[in-house]
């Protein structure tokens, strides 16, 4: 009954047998592995971009920081939503290695809609040089409330985006959750919208620690590398970053796994929805679920093994009928019959 | 006969099995893991240091950037071998982290001495605000040249430092190769000379990718934990850091494996002592060659299959006769075997 | 009629003169002059604070960023008004000297409240080393929009980040027009309610170009320093920021032009009221005044030769019944008459 | 006797008087009043450069800083001699601003050789994404050692510049001094000979604070506004920073300051050389001596009313015969008197 999230699982046992096959003989460092080639390869396959610039590297927070960084000048402004990872949990690491700063668009659900943010671009206008300047835009894909834009939305941000010169970066660290949900390529989620650069999570979704960083736009890519160098982020032993990634994509096991995980979300959303005093608060369309339920029942499924967080208060102290908010994620590895465990218990 | 570097070799098995091992059920994440539980009383144990603060990070930029900008202000200078990997090889790195600047101790044989670092401090004196502060001394040990510092010439760069409120951090990207080498402890090679933290490497020396920063004054431990983050140097999924470090340091397999590289290297310089036309450029007292020979010889060697470095010119073109620099490294799993191919080819 | 700007009138004569006066003759630079000493006096007594640290800026851009820098850490968030100038109208230097970002706390009026100041501190929590961590408070005094903070205000505000171990920043570019407004001493508008730091602005109220940051906690003096040497900010020439501070505080210059400016701001506020078809937007309690009135309105009085920003639309082009908002800004050279041929044009 | 620095005399009437004159009525700020433009006009015409970007800043350390900033990138190394005033005496402000290093060539001098500058460019040749790339060349004209650049040399080193794709900074804090000792045109000490952009001094000559940066190349001029602005750099009454270069530059009266300063110098020097005793270090070109004399010698001076700087040793403690080098500085208002006051005391 682990749901506290979808990096605390395992990786997947192919991905470790890569890594365990990658470890033989002696292996040029720094990218210059074979097996990056074959990776890089993938990647282009995937997007359908034969001229796409692919690094790897180690977690969301340097992927998206050295991205951002390579697509914005420091006296820029991101704008990001509200609750953008970018913004509340990267202590400050796309600040440090961009120099902008972020502006904040609202986003309820996790989803900045066109409107707003063409508000908050309008809304910095005219200062010339006195305020930031207007960088990049920065979407999460699946949100952090564990919704999903349509392809229309995207294209309606970048679109708002590219209207003020703006390039956009999707942060994809739950990529493949969106993109079987939504059923679509991965041409069609990005630069067939208007992305330009894609942060693509593994790590969150059966490998052991690897995001492709991807770069439509080659004229960029060695300005790329020398911020990745310059922040501590280019392996030497680069080969078993490569072999995670090849593994993860080869044969669509990073689809299948993301089907998994979004499979058991929907079965225990299911189960929540049915659930007397359960409240969802968010349209679950991926991996994660946030819900409310009564402080007492928090605290029944906590002492009983359940590990999942409770955000807004102690489950342990204070008014028993208080509704407290929980947030639930299924990783790949979550069976059918750990979602039941859940929902059993939580029956009572 | 691979001999480019010591981040071209493979890990060791048993590093490779602790990964796999610890790749069952869910583990919290972000170095709440048990096993760094364990690894943290291996590394306090290791170093007599109960009080010790140990962190997990991927590599050795990463490990000094985040351990100087920790132990520094960006108003100050960091005061380095002229030959360090902080100043040459990670593309400003430290100076990102920091926002200090480095100061150049010559060190022609990859070793600073204490007068030379005094002279360096002095030299700057007197300018108040207008110049660099002084910030902390970063010793080097093995040095980029394969030569060790002895205790007593550690200790006197720390105590020249501490005469002017300086720290002292060392870099041990090849700190095992250096310990097995001097037959010391742990202990005895860092805080028992003055050494305030250390990148204690794993990367270099049979593990996937992982160094640990030990500082020995729990104080600053706080904000080394903010910059690793801010720097995108957290992992999510720690435990294979963790599960790394702890099969490395288990049973002293890192030393055994410091030493097997070591012996091959005293193998090899032994063999190009005896070869004529070869002049051997430092002593050669860990696991790395530094020697001069005609291109001509370089040549012959590369084309036969002899992987390695030549620095100061193309060993394709130019003179034949001309003396050019190659570097060789052994790793912990270079063969003797291996050694004795590459020495037979030198013979011809 | 010229209401533009605070920082497009003359400098005051005294100012000048003391200017011409400092011109005499050789002076140590660099803050050493002996003008600099008298001012240091100026300002302890000023405020009431014996032990503060003194210094001289250019200009308040520079004054904010280099105090901010100076109370906080790189993995901070700075809490202030989300009309801030320091958000909107320095061009991320706050962030460039401070590493830090903002959290913006909204001010409908230019004012935070306690409650809305707690809610985005609180709303921040738990997040551990993930999340930015709290840094200083911003308060802006008079604010962007013309108001002023009461003592009590101020009090719950530094109360507030207080009882969250944070420290206090007080922006005064307006500082001489709020304590004449509020008719209290710089003590009681400053470290009598929780006020750590201050920029004190000169620049608006008829100094060349002077700003004074006092701090109150001598303990990081020396890091001010260094923090503004290391930002380009440290005068060679520095007796001549001394010398316009100098006659700026003398005999109560400062809060004679600072009344002067408030008064022609309420002889215009009165007239604007009395005027149909005008709507004053917030209440003008120092000397700056934001009102609405139709686009034709507007562009009668541009025509007509006053000078002033309309904010939010082209007063030249579109619907002239449309409603557009006007900056008015009295500085201490404001005559009676100037004020009056406004208003007589405006009552056509 | 005031030989202390060309800091810390006067500025010249005419400055003064054109600063007065410039504080009447209403001015935009920021750069906007009308004298800037003129002062932009005086500037081209100066450096027959039609189409230069000009712009005003207080001092030499943020002149330098913003425009070594405005030509470089963070993973780059700005090559400067190893006494040059960037490297030892602006705090860390030119890394501030650029996030690049710096690499020291030799200097003996002050002045830089081109084979010198060739070796330490070749030096870091080949590392890579792993090593600092190559950033612009910053020369100082006058040397911190009192010497100049001929335009041959000039152009030697931003040949070899050209010839890595390296653009050349001059840093010209004492830029006239240099002018008048070379009688050449400003657009032959600059652009004709390959420099790209110039820190011109107002400051060190006469000038309250005031330092023109020019861009022969217009394309990275909005760069530098923005640096600037984020720096806190951008005057709001800006019109005081032109007014000081207007009369700075009209009449040629910036020459004949410079002229002065240079002859007074040389008067100087010609009396130093007469003496026994005293040993010139360097030959004093411009207006600065750096000389050997006993320290006894420096005691008597100084104790006798003379006042400059003493740089290796105190000169009231410690062996009477032991030689200590003196700094001699002439500025714009020392009289051949004052010198002739030094010189009757220095022959006792």
């Amino acid at each position: 009954m682990f749901f506290a999230s979808d990096n605390a699982g395992p990786a997947h046992p192919k991905v470790m047998e890569a890594l365990v096959k990658a470890n033989e003989g002696y292996a040029m460092g720094y990218g210059a592995d074979p097996i990056m080639d074959a990776v890089r390869a993938q990647v282009r396959e995937v997007f359908e971009a034969r001229e796409a610039a692919v690094y790897l590297i180690i977690n969301g927070t340097a992927a998206n920081s050295v991205l951002l960084a390579t697509m914005s000048k420091p006296w820029q402004t991101i704008f990001c939503s509200d609750c953008a990872h970018i913004h509340e949990d990267e202590c400050n690491a796309p600040e440090f290695y961009s120099g902008a700063k972020l502006t904040l668009v609202p986003a309820t659900d996790g989803k900045m809609t066109a409107d707003d943010l063409r508000a908050k671009i309008t809304g910095e206008e005219n200062r010339g040089v006195h305020g930031p300047q207007r960088g990049p835009l920065s979407i999460t894909q699946v949100t952090e409330k564990g919704t999903i834009y349509t392809l229309e939305e995207i294209a309606a941000l970048t679109a708002t985006a590219q209207e003020f010169g703006m390039k956009s970066h999707l942060d994809g660290a739950r990529f493949a959750n969106a993109l079987t949900a939504l059923d679509c390529s991965a041409a069609e989620m990005t630069w067939k919208v208007g992305v330009d650069t894609v942060s693509l999570g593994g790590t969150k979704n059966g490998a052991l620690g690897v995001e492709a960083c991807v770069i439509f736009d080659p004229d960029i890519a060695w300005e790329f590398e020398l911020r990745r160098k310059r922040g501590g982020h280019l392996l030497s032993k680069h080969r078993y970053l490569s072999a995670q990634m090849q593994a993860y994509l080869a044969d669509g096991l990073w689809l299948d796994m993301a089907q998994a995980a979004n499979a058991r979300c929907a079965q225990l959303a299911a189960g929540l929805r049915a659930h007397n005093g359960v409240t969802m608060l968010f349209e679950p369309q991926a991996n994660i679920i946030f819900f409310e339920m009564p402080r007492r029942e928090h605290k029944r499924m906590l002492d009983a093994g359940a590990v999942y967080y409770v955000m807004n208060g102690d489950p342990e102290t204070g008014d028993a009928d208080e509704n407290l908010t929980g947030r639930l994620v299924c990783d790949w590895s979550m069976t059918a019959e750990g979602v039941d465990q859940f929902l059993t218990l939580l029956r009572g």
